[in-house]
């Protein structure tokens, strides 16, 4: 098992739509972790593109992560009134409002790509593919990870065949990895979904939410977390891709919420106008309204407005720090081992 | 500090309303860990009679907690139509509803009480008492502790005279501790919360919110947390008032969520009928809805009807155990320095 090996229990979250970057993901995976690659919103052309990037940069295992298809329809009335109420609030404020589409991500080709040129890792975010998908790729030589947020969609994930389960708490930034999307979906915090998990199920499970210190790292692999994943914690780091305006946001003690305004699918993001303003109005629309609010995201990011940009962040965003990747890793994992002596005090 | 003189890191959540008995509270002391005693709901002569009983089962120091009275004043209107579709509902289904009422839970008589007769500890949930009432029970030789979920009102309670932070996170069974209700205010889960307290706060913390494990308690500790507060794990000990129908509940794998249904006033609890047929609709009125809607509830806990109880529970609730109170303490302690073990070898 790639977890077996790695140096450090710390694995890099994808981070997709801005901060994945090959330099990144190498960094990560040199510096002892497993380093991960978002190929979400990337055509199969640019995820072997940076594959292949990485490769040049590590000959150390590391991941890929691939979107699952959404097949539902959202009502296209709603998509429409809710994309007028954007057109009207854009017309005043600025920026430019796109056409809602339906993409599966590029489904077919991505699978292609990676069962003909493996890499260690699989991971899956916003579904569970079927037994043939995850057997294929095992086939071809990769672990299969993935994301679930509660214990039925662990229960069905071992069902279709994974090898580790990426449990996903709520304090998490960015996309919850949720298998669907609907009002009323149980939203377990980290702490309590590792601890059920660790008694229903026998799977190698990773953490994954608001883990920002060596210390939150240390409480994950207490509650039976085999490895702890990272993101915004690394989202500060030179290697990352994250923009100017998302990183100035991500220094500050601003709240974040969970909202579907920019997306139509239930993310993690430090608040602002645009999370404030349309976040009780945004309907159940996932990919149409990310399609819908991406030039006016895009713009806000080129001139540095953040109050129109999706600021993706977990819970403890305030802890990031900004220093190089490497340095971020072994700074972790020292912290880790010094709170688990600490504790180990306290309760002898 | 009675921290530093616990045996074990365990303190017990206060399980207002029902769970909360002297039997429990002498018996997590005993066991070495702080029994907390609940005097929300209960008038200031009952929880006097109630320190008494602990006080006959054990010399141990132990804590009671206090509601501080919400002074806001909810629209009578919204009120009155929540009302109307309990009683609707109550008639159909069966059930009595009673009168809004506004109290202050006796406050004036329980701090003469805690002054005259002080204990070891007095917890605040629900605000920030004054700095003066803070003196009061400190210069009568209590500890205060003040219950908190979020950065702003951990720097409240500090600069109000707090000896300890309980820091509660979204996981937690029961009410919301936060010093306001109101739409909107963030909620952080509980690694999130202690990992940015341990960075900002220097006065002692202790860990609430779906520790059901001794694993979680380590995980906690990790965090930086001298202690873990544990509700739910304790509410299946035979020492402990929950109801047969709550009992069955919390042994389930059910679901929990946050709703205002039953008392105005957000709290997580399993999720049941009365909590999916109302949650969407009741309005922010603490103590109101409280009193219109306890005739029901008391009724419901008498027939074993779990449908419209409040079945208050941490999101972890399906590993709460069966077994004495002491058992408890002493099974979460050993599990905890097991997974501080364990872990420290995964990061060597």
């Amino acid at each position: 098992m790639v977890l077996d090996d790695l140096a450090v229990p710390i694995v890099l979250a994808p981070l997709a739509g801005g901060p994945s970057t090959p330099e990144l993901t190498a960094a990560v995976s040199e510096a002892g972790g497993l380093g991960f690659l978002a190929s979400g919103y990337l055509s199969a052309e640019t995820t072997r593109d940076r594959i292949e990037a990485v490769r040049e940069l590590s000959s150390r295992p590391f991941g890929v992560n691939v979107f699952v298809p959404d097949d539902s329809s959202p009502d296209p009335q709603a998509v429409a009134a809710y994309r007028d109420r954007l057109r009207a609030w854009a017309d005043q404020r600025g920026g430019t409002i796109g056409e809602p589409q339906t993409t599966d991500d590029d489904w077919d080709r991505k699978l292609e790509l990676l069962t003909a040129d493996p890499v260690s890792v699989v991971s899956f975010t916003f579904g569970c593919p079927s037994r043939e998908v995850i057997e294929s790729l095992k086939a071809a030589g990769s672990e299969v990870w993935l994301t679930v947020t509660n214990p039925d969609e662990a229960a069905e994930a071992r069902g279709a065949g994974a090898d580790v389960l990426v449990a996903q708490g709520a304090e998490a930034g960015g996309h919850r990895a949720s298998f669907v999307d609907r009002p009323g979906l149980p939203v377990y915090g980290l702490l309590a979904l590792l601890q059920i998990l660790a008694r229903t199920e026998s799977l190698p499970l990773v953490a994954s939410g608001g883990i920002a210190t060596g210390a939150g790292l240390a409480a994950a692999l207490c509650v039976g977390a085999r490895a702890g994943q990272c993101g915004t914690a690394f989202m500060l780091c030179p290697e990352a891709g994250t923009s100017p305006a998302h990183r100035e946001a991500l220094r500050s003690g601003t709240d974040t919420a969970l909202t579907r305004a920019f997306t139509g699918r239930l993310a993690r993001g430090i608040r602002n106008e645009f999370m404030d303003e349309h976040s009780d109005r945004a309907p159940i629309a996932y990919p149409q309204l990310h399609y819908v609010t991406a030039p006016l995201r895009k713009e806000a990011r080129e001139r540095g407005d953040a109050g129109a940009i999706n600021l993706w962040a977990g819970e403890a965003h305030q802890l990031a720090e900004e220093r190089p990747a490497a340095e971020m890793v072994q700074s972790l994992a020292a912290e880790a081992r010094e709170a688990l002596e600490t504790s180990r005090r306290l309760i002898d």
